[in-house]
């Protein structure tokens, strides 16, 4: 139980406003979709700018509170909840929403912790720039919890982690002093790597603030293609054919056991009576692939060439490109269905 | 000055051979090539393994010894040199020298600290992958030295700094202990990121002894371009049409002003008389652009277009594309030529 005394002086940081006692709607903070688990706290606040963060992590350093810091509340395994005492306050980033700036020179972009995934790939879409990590939830999940976790996503094949979209930090350390290490800079090798230390950290030695993020010029096409194998061997052998032969435009590659397939399939058919598995004939393993071009009419013919050369050694059994984005979107369905059960915004196959 | 129980106790762990006190020809290891700075020790160890390494962090750290680690000695600040007192051992890296593997497969390999830049480039190339990192000492420069200074380069546009060419480490701890953090997951998001901490840390945080690097596929052609530009502003706005055009293709991208030009032409033609300069009206500024293209007969069009619609758009002046790898060697020898004096395997203007 946290003392009156103390959770006012939390409060009159942020406004009563942003300060949730036991009584006020604390839910959808304290447990995750699933059920699975469920905190309690006697006080959640919702700062609304750095600063604010850095005066309640102040006061909680001061008054040895403990703090669980939240971004958008996806994560699976209850790190972002409090305990059952009750004594440790829930520190909710989602109104450090700013977008503070982007840049088309220096291919980068700011935003805070509380920007969602979405709005920041969108906030860099519109400025004609890429921001490539794509996961499931990426509607709710945010930008400071996919630091924190150093989310990873389909595409880490070639754009890497989170930890490495990350050009600088802002972050709050427990003494309640702010770091402000917001380089914008690629070829930085001054002093040590400490931004580092605080991704995949989970808040335990901060708590991130805002952060400089890499941006990559849009590709001009994608194309994927579903590939059937005999053995997990021969899949490897084709994801290094693949590697080898198209470079820096594989942007996705993912394997699919003949069991998972079959369950997405179950599934789509739920959905859309119509849907047709992507190849005829059963494999034991599938693999699907993905290119990206900088150039209309390249991704094409390379992931045909590849499907080619790939069926004439053996290492694939069967293939088949895609010929529309809706094919696209289909072949991908399947993956993403697998996956769909952890989708908060996909609704549907909550609570299997 | 060092006790000579404690001189005998190290070289004991190396062996008569591999340590060189005062009298030994230490003289290679304790200048620079420009003679700028000389170190003085009364020790110069060349283990032979990390174990040896580890023994002799031991010692030096039960003693309170210091420690100055060594790589290809070509640093240009003198961190790799020993103060005047003789007191500081110096550790030298260089037979720590083995490729201990590759992966095709997962796109990596692990070499020690002492393997030069070039062999670990050459290893990877004879294994058809390509490790990008490309200074001008690559010859003597060694990786364990390339780590601890975060190396850059001419690629980083692209490949990022050494730093984001690594997946793992092994250190010797200033305790003696070796960590062993050699990972070759890409998509690894466990725990803190403790190998960051030790790369640009000049050796202060420990001794790298092996790492684990990214490999990349093997680009089938690269096409570079000289234009002239009016101004800095224009040949930034060149680069960011060219960075959104060419995606990935956009592998360097170098900046060189009227008077840099100049001494690179003066340079050249000193070396061959005949050497011409690339545009035959002078600019203010100048761009050296090169592409890299996993698809034979991709380059050169996309380039041709980028200076095409630059020059329209009047972001350059003037531009010429490389039609053959001599032609492109020689452009880059301009580029090249201005970094010369930082060449130590260059030779022909040293002590300039």
């Amino acid at each position: 139980m946290l003392d009156k005394t103390l959770i006012d002086k939390f409060i009159q940081v942020v406004g009563p406003r942003y300060g949730l006692e036991a009584g006020d709607d604390q839910a959808p903070f304290l447990s995750e979709w699933r059920d699975k688990y469920v905190g309690k706290t006697d006080l959640v606040l919702l700062p609304g700018s750095t600063q604010e963060v850095a005066a309640l992590v102040k006061i909680a350093n001061e008054t040895g509170t403990g703090i669980v810091p939240q971004g958008g509340n996806t994560g699976l395994v209850g790190g972002q909840l409090p305990d059952q005492s009750g004594s440790q306050i829930l520190l909710s980033l989602k109104r450090l929403n700013k977008k503070r700036l982007i840049s088309r020179l220096s291919n980068s972009m700011v935003v805070e912790a509380g920007v969602t995934l979405h709005e920041a790939q969108s906030y860099a879409d519109a400025h004609d720039r890429l921001f490539p990590l794509s996961l499931a939830s990426e509607g709710s999940c945010q930008i400071g919890g996919n630091i924190s976790t150093n989310a990873g996503g389909i595409q880490v094949l070639k754009y890497g982690m989170m930890r490495d979209l990350v050009l600088g930090l802002e972050v709050v350390l427990p003494s309640g002093e702010i770091w402000d290490g917001l380089s914008d800079l690629r070829k930085d090798n001054t002093g040590y790597d400490l931004k580092s230390l605080f991704m995949g950290a989970e808040g335990t030695l901060g708590i991130v603030t805002a952060a400089s993020l890499k941006l990559f010029p849009l590709p001009v096409e994608r194309r994927v293609a579903f590939v059937g194998c005999e053995s997990l061997e021969a899949v490897g052998a084709f994801f290094e054919h693949a590697s080898a032969r198209a470079g820096g435009a594989l942007c996705a590659f993912e394997i699919l056991c003949a069991r998972g397939l079959e369950f997405s399939l179950d599934f789509m058919k739920g959905q859309t009576p119509s849907f047709k598995a992507p190849l005829e004939t059963r494999w034991p393993w599938y693999g699907l692939i993905e290119l990206e071009a900088y150039q209309e009419g390249w991704a094409g013919p390379l992931l045909e060439g590849l499907l080619e050369s790939a069926l004439e050694q053996g290492l694939i059994g069967d293939g088949v490109v895609a010929t529309s984005e809706a094919q696209r979107l289909a072949l991908w369905a399947l993956r993403e269905s697998l996956s769909g059960a952890q989708k908060p915004q996909g609704g549907s196959i909550k609570h299997d």
